[in-house]
């Protein structure tokens, strides 16, 4: 057994009814309805047939599609009710050790109530005074280390090597990294997974694939960990994944050409929007997410926060130790960015030519 | 403190980004993706429009929908994906005691699967010879009390008076009553909710509604469990439920004329097959729910469960102490269940013309 193997829950999934795919079979085996939903309901889904059968447990579709999307085997690919699924499944399936769970002080808000949730210790490493992850924090023995990169809310991301040596340094656990915003510009940390087999990488269709709406998510890795993950999973909940979910999710990895035109005009306006906030008197880190985070030199990020609410502009404000100066500011369409500058244009004047 | 409140999971729930309803407002605040997904995406969806903004965390519009149709206040409903979700969440929030938990040995397979993945404790209560629960095997003091109803895979449905009973022999712990198949003709618990606070009801849309395909399923009870179910259930994600499945499940609510209808004809189609069953020589107990489980007086059920796969019929057989010779028979249209009666006839009278 693997060190990191030792903290993989042990369950015995559930085998699902028999969900053949041949048309003509009668199916009664479970217990699903003959009759189609209400006509109402039909005028709505018009495409997505069969909602009165369960989906396919295995979600073989859609994990197919990924897989080779990425150049990965099926049983590299696990998908989940979007990435928090997919996390929460993950703390529950590897993170059964007596050791704490590392990640950052300054990072997604949900790792320590899952840890919480499923009785998990762990400790938060702070970032530097920069908002960097530092490596050397994590090399004392512990349970599992999480860190998204790029990291949320500073949007910073980190390089290949970074991840390298967060690996090198955590080889007898299992090491994740939340890519939900990688797709905006990030080296993923995918190329190592044939290196380290201790590496989970997650991923969302809810930013780079504005299906946010469907809930998706999905983790690759070596087989052992799928497995381990999808064995938890079939022993909660076999069908969690919607057809409409797998159905269109498949419809979204298909048009690659899409994707990628959408991400780039984002990488783009958030360039340009991030040149705006120079100009502004704002400092934010790098960038390489779709939202910068961003502090004014003279105006409190509370103050512009409830103004831009005021104004029809939702950007998002922490109040939360270290970070409660700054905006979290999701890049929206040039023509919303744009309209966001001349209203912080407008505030800044104000103050710069009378408080100041 | 109420004594099944003692039980209760104590966490902080999460606050999402706000989710405004006002189109106009530039919404930059949740890190959405400003562009539709994919236009192929766009073909299959249709109707349901924005998915690329996350659903309301909240599901505001369909537990309206459902409190409405049963009578309730909307904080008397909570809603997740599918009732194994529901179930789930509820052993998670209410089974937190060191006493062990009750339900049928004959049931609904999850219970002890959850039970063990929360390291709650259990009890397994035998059904009787004829396969009934016995509410004085659930007099002792125990954690809680779960069994559907009507049972599976037993299809029995016992009366309201039962179910009163089992309440009034258990009020210092939550109880819960799995109705998946209760709009089949059974007799609800839903009345008793006024005068049992500590009575949580769950439904699902895959059985009556026809919406297995969407993973729809809820609780109804008192505000106080409600209220305790939202909190676990937002500490651990709170965007379960797809924008598909709010929108369609608010449909299928809203159109009772046809749930009533294809309810109606299901189960004149049972009465039809029980009567039919009875003529080939099998015996049943009455069934409540949208499947017969029956055994034949000389034709072991493995047998007939392989030769009817083997003839494009699929039905369910549980390799299972007590009820290895039954068949679990889902209720199809009329026509598949002539299908399958004349399947069943030819089966029996080669035996009864041969081997027998």
């Amino acid at each position: 057994m693997k060190p990191w193997e030792k903290n993989i829950r042990r369950v015995t999934p559930y085998t699902p009814g028999e969900q053949p795919k041949d048309k003509n079979i009668i199916k009664l085996n479970t217990n699903e309805n003959p009759y189609e939903p209400s006509p109402k309901v039909a005028e709505k889904y018009r495409e997505i047939q069969d909602l009165r059968l369960y989906p396919d447990p295995k979600v073989e579709e859609l994990i197919h599609a990924l897989a080779v999307y990425h150049g990965l085997e099926d049983n590299q690919v696990f998908v989940g009710v979007g990435s928090d699924d997919v996390i929460a499944m993950s703390f529950l399936t590897f993170f059964n050790g007596e050791l704490p769970v590392c990640f950052p002080d300054i990072s997604y808000s949900f790792y320590d109530v899952w840890a919480d949730l499923y009785k998990i210790p762990y400790t938060v490493k702070p970032l530097d005074e920069d908002f960097r992850i530092r490596v050397k924090d994590y090399e004392e023995k512990n349970g599992g280390v999480i860190f998204p990169n790029p990291n949320a809310p500073t949007g910073i991301c980190e390089n290949l090597e970074f991840v390298r040596q967060m690996l090198a340094e955590n080889q007898d656990v299992v090491v994740i990294v939340d890519e939900a915003y990688i797709d905006f510009g990030g080296e993923s940390a995918l190329s190592l997974l044939d290196e380290y087999e201790n590496l989970l990488v997650i991923r969302t269709f809810s930013k780079s694939r504005s299906l946010a709406g469907l809930r998706i998510g999905y983790a690759m890795g070596n087989s052992a960990l799928i497995h381990a993950l999808n064995a938890v999973k079939h022993s909660y909940n076999s069908y969690t994944m919607s057809r409409p979910a797998i159905l269109l999710g498949v419809a979204s990895v298909e048009d690659d050409a899409y994707f990628k035109e959408t991400n780039r005009k984002i990488i783009e306006t958030r360039e340009w929007f991030s040149k705006e906030l120079d100009r502004l008197g704002f400092t934010y880190p790098k960038s390489g997410a779709n939202f910068v985070f961003a502090t004014h030199k003279y105006l409190p990020a509370k103050e512009i926060f409830e103004k831009a609410k005021a104004a029809g502009i939702y950007v998002r404000y922490f109040d939360k130790p270290r970070i409660d100066n700054y905006l979290r500011i999701t890049i929206g369409t040039k023509e919303q960015m744009e309209k966001l500058v001349k209203f912080l244009e407008t505030l800044c004047t104000s103050v710069d030519g009378s408080v100041m």
